[in-house]
């Protein structure tokens, strides 16, 4: 795939082009159990059966999950953490406890983020933004999510056993990381593929094809909605947005991607994205595919809408979409994940749930 | 005042060095009742009696303040909303609910940001990282907090009247909002100093003489501190470790700075911070100032250790410090917000609260 540039960064009114893109050189998943149920569960990099981690409480459970899957993401590209410049992250709790107390070892430089279930698409950007302006040879993203913390966090303790509409998301436990490494003037040595490589020959341990060529960062988009229990619809305006943003910013249509991956809109907010998407004159039915759906088997699982959370989009990233772009399946994707901007204090007091979406184009190179 | 430039951006292990580094050209701050009675009254943009700024919540009302922060901000340099590029913005709350809230009517793209009470270094750190970058013309920079909200966040409601032990502090009731301007390859034509201006003449409504040149990023520091009542102990160490790094990174000591600056410590962490940095071997009391010591009159006022909050910090920048740098009386300055890194339920949990601080080197051009 050519990659286009012209020296100009900036691009229409939200996006960037990066010169010289950064590439994604390691990911990593660590996932509960009903992840590992679920259609990728073989993909993921670690998984636990008690969703504890060998932790005593669902936060510190995450924050472990965070550090294990840096610790992973690091392992693989055989990079110690000292070596890494930059660290963003973010998950769902208040104060991004989760992230604070899973990164905390790895001693990292590091930059908290909060952009709900988009904070993956937050982390990457900025670490690919990082990497691309020369900041640092490697920048680390991490994001997580926990199915009991985040159920104590917005919703109801879990032995309370409450019931949920059918609109309602399964928030993902699971954290992804991923190793970004700044482009070298010349391609680098150890790159062992020195021609497209057959797919069955590809190890997806460590990525050498996988490049971030741009960014369009979301805005916030409220739309009025204020059921906190159907988060797809709230989301689904975000998504669009940036979707068609990113079309309009870089001048193409749904044709130039082979998908666009949405981050937890769910079946109910899918629908409702193709038909905002449509009366905006793109159709992306037959490239979109959304990492809440793909994540668990609705019927199976029991799952609702499907799965959410800053754990969602990126185990879904680490673990089934960037080993496809590896190995060339996919040319070019728009990742977009998606985020609802809540919290109970403004649920309770009577506040919509705005939405915002980070578009981040990941190519085969 | 040189600026040392020779190409290389990454200094040291934590710090960077912009080659053509981003002006400040206009900052606001807007603050409660308290804050309109202390020390630095008279500077601040805009105040209100009630601290609820029209709003029927406390929340709300920090919504209010962060949004009011912003369109100051471009209103003294006459810049719409529509020039931004990208806004970092993060607040104290679960959920960053109050930076969702206030700056949603900008419809700016955003970067959500968390780091406690150092979010504002944090933004400004990556305004800085993102101009200087060629990632757009215009960013802004905005963090807040509030009295009300926090206390309801992290303490007691505010009927509850309970006792607040001396090492306790007050959340300051403000937001502070900054537009990041990319450095020109030329001098703008529209600056309207040709030479050194005397002190007297100076408008500082807007600001043509800032930049920002370097940052060091923080990591997370913890001594295993567990008082949330006595944040300044548990900032203090973040704040040498940022500190010291920087000296290190820039072969620079305290020397160097006309003035360094933390957040707010507040005056016991102020004294273990002097010690921790003797440490080091390094002395800088007859440098060292804190926001959160100088925003309000500690006898007068009964606000116990000093001011705190992601709003201390860049009100007491925005109103007090530029100024300064603005008219020359200090040329190099250290800015270094700390915030402590902990949740209610990280507290009920027993968890210890560590630190974290980020740099910003600002000199007057």
């Amino acid at each position: 795939m050519e990659h286009f540039t012209d020296g100009q960064i900036t691009r229409g009114k939200q996006s960037l082009i990066f010169e010289n893109p950064p590439y994604i050189v390691s990911a990593a998943s660590v996932v509960g159990s009903k992840e590992a149920e679920g259609p990728l569960g073989k993909l993921f990099d670690m998984t636990n059966e008690d969703d504890l981690f060998g932790a005593q409480t669902w936060e510190e459970a995450e924050s472990t999950m965070q550090k294990e899957a840096c610790v992973l993401a690091l392992g693989k590209s055989h990079i110690k953490a000292e070596e890494i410049r930059y660290l963003f992250g973010g998950d769902l709790l208040r104060q991004g406890i989760a992230t604070s107390m899973g990164v905390e070892a790895l001693q990292i430089p590091m930059f908290g983020l909060y952009g709900a279930c988009s904070t993956s698409g937050e982390a990457l950007a900025l670490a690919g933004m990082s990497a691309a302006a020369g900041y640092g040879r490697y920048m680390l993203a991490v994001t997580s999510s926990h199915f009991g913390s985040a159920e104590k966090e917005f919703r109801f303790p879990l032995g309370y056993a409450n019931q949920r509409p059918l609109s309602a998301h399964w928030t993902v436990t699971g954290s992804g990381a991923f190793l970004v490494r700044a482009a070298e003037e010349e391609s680098p040595a150890e790159d062992p593929y020195s021609s497209e490589p057959a797919e069955t020959d590809v190890d997806t341990s460590t990525l050498s094809h996988v490049r971030i060529t741009g960014v369009t960062v979301g805005k916030i988009v409220d739309y009025g909605l204020k059921d906190s229990q159907n988060m797809g619809a709230c989301m689904a305006p975000a998504a669009m947005d940036t979707i068609v943003q990113n079309f309009e910013d870089m001048g193409w249509n749904e044709e130039d991607y082979d998908r666009i991956i949405t981050g937890d809109l769910g079946n109910v907010g899918q629908s409702i994205l193709f038909d905002l998407v449509r009366g905006k004159g793109y159709d992306i039915r037959k490239k979109h595919l959304d990492c809440g759906m793909t994540i668990y088997d609705r019927e199976r699982q029991d799952t609702h809408a499907g799965g959410s959370g800053c754990g969602c989009a990126a185990v879904t990233l680490a673990s089934f979409i960037l080993p496809k772009i590896e190995k060339g399946e996919w040319k070019r994707v728009l990742f977009v994940p998606t985020g609802a901007l809540l919290s109970t204090v403004s649920f309770n007091e009577g506040a919509s749930v705005p939405g915002i979406a980070h578009g981040i184009i990941l190519e085969h190179f």
